[in-house]
């Protein structure tokens, strides 16, 4: 099994290193980690990690991870890249994203007519491209699998790695990296989170997109 | 603010980024992504990512994050390394560690006498260094904070964010990076994971532990 993880310019770094150490743990699951070009890429936080390969050198992965982050943007015309997620999306068994990633998803054309999730703050740009938003942590519609922001990978990575090697390898996996989250306050969602924390990030937004 | 993040051959990623994408989003915080020597780096699970600095070049960081691997057996013995860290923790504002990465505070010298987390499969191993262990995810003991494994570097992160920056900019990054978790299973902590589970990573550790 071969699963690709895209990496670009300023994706966000955990989007991308959720899924890869708990898809990394599935036993036979060969990770490539495929750039828009090969050679460095640095995150959205600074962190400049390698892309071993361009994304066409991985023709035919069983499962594709396209992450999101700030660099989205740069990504949403059409052109090879969007031609490599379509080719590897026909005969891919998983085709998955975290946060924005389902952005570039959308934009290629490949969630079209499917419920998907996204960033909280970018589910209202998904009707755009005849998706079907959908505000949940990680969202199944058959070999589509989307998660919501940044941290929702790791809990569709082990969902995914219970349906690819079984519950008991995802239960080992999960315990493997600890996951048993204590989180210091209740302000993961905008459901939850306190007022200002959603205006804030609300008028963050609106000037991320506006200096695209 | 200056934080630095100790990167080294063999380190586990999520480790390292959980902590990465929480405390570099508290404004005015720069990291500093330091290697035993500068340049490529290859984690856990295969991804390469890049040392800026050697650590020797961030000499009094306000804070310190020692993330946990397979590859923490190989920082055990005195040296540059570790006088390194004792330097950085006399003067430093947070010491930190992640997963195993206790376990090199603790062989530096760093955590005797004090109450320490770490790995649920290494926390045995803290007494040696003259440390009480401590099966909590996040263990404050004054300025030294430890976590439990992998994944509770999130955690840490988010309540350190609160200390260094106060509550409402650790609620504003929980909610940009969308930390509401949901784990598929409730298998995060040997304490509520299957006994299969426990059983199988306790002997993947002990041959991990006689591989040294």
């Amino acid at each position: 099994m071969e699963t690709a993880i895209l990496l670009y310019d300023r994706f966000t770094a955990l989007d991308a290193v959720g899924p890869l150490d708990v898809l990394g743990r599935i036993p036979g699951n060969e990770i490539r980690l495929v750039g828009v070009e090969p050679g460095p890429v640095t995150t959205e936080t600074g962190l400049t990690v390698n892309a071993e390969q361009r994304f066409g050198d991985v023709p035919t992965p069983d499962a594709l991870v396209v992450p999101g982050g700030f660099g989205q943007v740069d990504l949403m015309d059409d052109g090879p890249l969007h031609e490599w997620l379509r080719a590897v999306h026909e005969q891919s068994t998983w085709t998955t994203s975290v946060c924005t990633g389902s952005l570039i998803l959308a934009a290629a054309g490949i969630l079209k007519g499917h419920r998907a999730t996204s960033h909280w703050l970018a589910l209202d740009q998904l009707p755009a491209y005849g998706v079907e938003p959908v505000a949940e942590r990680v969202v199944f519609d058959g070999k589509i699998v989307t998660a919501a922001g940044v941290s929702s990978g790791i809990d569709m990575a082990l969902a995914l790695a219970a349906r690819i090697a079984g519950d008991e390898v995802a239960q080992i996996i999960q315990l493997g990296i600890e996951y048993d989250p204590q989180p210091p306050f209740d302000a993961g969602s905008p459901d939850k989170a306190p007022d200002f924390a959603v205006e804030f990030l609300r008028s963050q937004s609106r000037f991320v997109l506006e200096g695209r």
